[in-house]
């Protein structure tokens, strides 16, 4: 293997990946620091929006600064990082999958963070081109810092794909869980990280599409109770009006929840999930940009998605037991 | 995430999975290089037996001297290493994921290597309990190289199964390519890389076992045509004994082909490979040790494999537009 800046962003980049969707409505970025001497010393990412930056929590990792947690916000850690480790990465390299930003928003810019922090060198996998946070590779050269770039381009604009849809209008996934010969129904299919994970998925989705049938025959409450999260709104594709007021859905407080035989409604929403089986496959097939299939280990004998379509694989990445794969519709399709 | 001893072993395990199957007899082994400031030099694997143990590749990576692979065989390599780059990794860390081997096999030892270069430490996943090989460690500890392990020990175990049950009787795996949603038939379902891999296992393999209904409907040649390799010896499981002679894996050149009701005549063999459909894995389930399933991004209508099973997930990577998952019987099957 050849160990070149293609290999450390990949690292970077997987990491990110761990976070997509959860970052909404910012960016997943991920970031690695390399001391001077190339010693890896942090492969972090951005979590959540409100949360650090990429660049700010592997600044904190590599200093191996826990308490730095303990201050109230990102910004005051962002401030506390400048005042008193000024210049503390001197000949270190940082990769980062998106250009650093370069604007205010919850902290400072992190190109600011990084030219107080003295890095020598920074190599971005993809030019930001958000009008909010452009300028920042500018910024850093202007400060003597060498930017390299662009790495990996094109996997860095996959990773950000998800956020460039719905920053410009609407991103709409279809998650499906299958065991590993495709089967989707029988019961509960994915293990508890995972199932978690999607309840993550939720809290941070404006709205969840579901099937009238399967809304009939599992019941399902559609929160994010595992991760005491707020529950997304719910519109129920069906062409049925009336349905059991005691389904669990129903009682969640603080959901619009629409009954609907059209897709009209999905206008004023940026990312949508969608959740089921076949059926709803087809019938959404038009709005999906992506399928986020979590397949487990197990065989199982009963109902396989029949259905045709040339798909490009994003990223694969393991959760416990399961593996996560990230789906984009091809070329042709 | 955190960068230990097991971010790097896992690391030198990824690298080694590439090589599953293809070393046999030998064990896949993966090995990682740090300088003495903790920077990464090489990651590298064994690939084929006769070929470099993982420690002389990765030492050779590390010292950036391709010309070192003009030498005739693995051993002239290894011992012009130690003429004239005695001494050259003072200070330097390499991680392995079974413990260097202690014995003359086509080259000399891994841990006279590892001494005469200089490592100042070594990281074992495992122990090597082969008494072909054992005592590495030791050897490795009397001269003063500092010897730590095991490091992600199940992880390590996992990765060398195959190795393990070969070579006690023998390691049997159902292969099968699946699209994404589970259909395994309507013609080629793989990319070319995941087909030459294939080709590639089928080089290695002793048996090859297939059911009597896809020799007759896909009139296979099953070789090793894309690597120019060694076509295994192929028993077609099948009431019926009558085949048509023109079938082309009947014309394949020194190979022994049996058409049987039963499997008794496998226990000549050590590395069987299974390739077929649901039929197939029924009828062999009880001789499986692990299925490989290629899967690709597609999704196709048509058949899936309808059987229920607990399985564990050992490894998953990625191939091209594919992945490959490497999957055990679980504990309760």
């Amino acid at each position: 293997m050849v160990i070149n800046h293609e290999f450390y962003m990949r690292l970077a980049l997987q990491e990110a990946w761990r976070y997509q969707i959860l970052t909404y409505p910012n960016p997943p970025v991920g970031a690695l620091i390399l001391d001077k001497n190339g010693k890896i010393l942090a492969i972090e990412a951005h979590r959540k929006a409100g949360e650090e930056h990429a660049e700010l929590r592997a600044v904190i990792a590599a200093l191996n600064l826990p308490q730095i947690n303990e201050l109230p916000n990102p910004d005051s850690r962002h401030r506390t990082l400048i005042e008193h480790h000024k210049g503390a990465f001197e000949g270190c390299t940082i990769y980062t999958t998106l250009e650093p930003c370069n604007h205010y928003g919850s902290t400072p810019p992190c190109s600011l963070l990084l030219k107080e922090m003295g890095f020598s060198r920074v190599l971005y996998g993809m030019r930001d081109h958000n009008p909010k946070a452009i300028g920042g590779n500018a910024s850093l050269q202007e400060a003597g810092i060498e930017v390299i770039g662009p790495i990996l381009e094109q996997e860095c604009r996959d990773l950000i794909t998800p956020f460039l849809k719905w920053q410009k209008n609407r991103f709409c996934f279809f998650k499906i869980a299958t065991t590993l010969n495709g089967v989707y129904d029988g019961g509960t299919i994915s293990s508890l990280p995972s199932r978690t994970l999607v309840h993550q998925m939720r809290d941070r989705c404006d709205l969840l599409i579901i099937g009238g049938e399967t809304v009939r025959n599992d019941r399902p409450t559609l929160d994010a109770r595992l991760i005491n999260g707020k529950a997304p709104d719910v519109l129920i594709l069906s062409h049925e009006k009336t349905f059991d007021q005691t389904i669990p859905l129903f009682q969640v407080p603080n959901r619009t929840v629409y009954i609907e035989q059209n897709l009209d409604k999905i206008d004023a929403y940026h990312l949508i999930m969608i959740e089921g089986g076949e059926r709803m496959l087809e019938s959404t097939a038009h709005l999906i940009d992506w399928v986020c299939l979590f397949e487990s280990a197990q065989m199982r004998s009963g109902k396989t998605v029949q259905y045709s379509a040339d798909f490009e694989r994003v990223h694969t990445q393991p959760l416990a037991s399961d593996i996560i794969e990230w789906i984009k519709k091809g070329e042709s399709s």
